[in-house]
């Protein structure tokens, strides 16, 4: 059993409009200083496996083809041992 | 200036209908070991300030009024310096 930790942001070249409107907001509020806000997931989850290797292409796998948008976005992970009875 | 990485995560006790359908989604692409998806944010912004403790206050009142909903989510934030011409 792996617990994996994954970051998926926009390419720096890709506007982000959600980060945009959001620090606008900031900025009425009065936090003036907070410059380039950019927006992106973070996902958590487990991989029942034992597999190191197998579990590495399983996270890719799901990264590429559910997680991250891979023309605009770029992904990154970590895969750490979980301490869990009898999953391995 | 700093650079601030926040992670905004549901808390444990509150559920993830939107992790539970990406994980139904991996399950249907033949991804079977995929467990326990949350999904929650990644934000980068900087902060444009010398001050770190001013800095940190701007980052808490930032995550707490408009990055995270204080009622279902939690968050941390890490502050480095970041090496800018002329900034700070």
């Amino acid at each position: 059993m792996y617990k994996v930790k994954v970051l998926v942001k926009r390419r720096p070249s890709i506007l982000d409009p959600q980060g945009k409107a959001v620090e606008k907001g900031a900025f009425h509020l009065g936090l003036t200083n907070i410059k380039d806000t950019r927006i992106g997931k973070y996902i958590e989850f487990m991989v029942d496996t034992g597999d190191k290797a197998a579990a590495e292409k399983e996270v890719n796998d799901y990264c590429y083809k559910l997680l991250a948008n891979p023309i605009m976005e770029d992904y990154e992970f970590t895969l750490e041992p979980a301490d869990s009875e009898g999953g391995n």
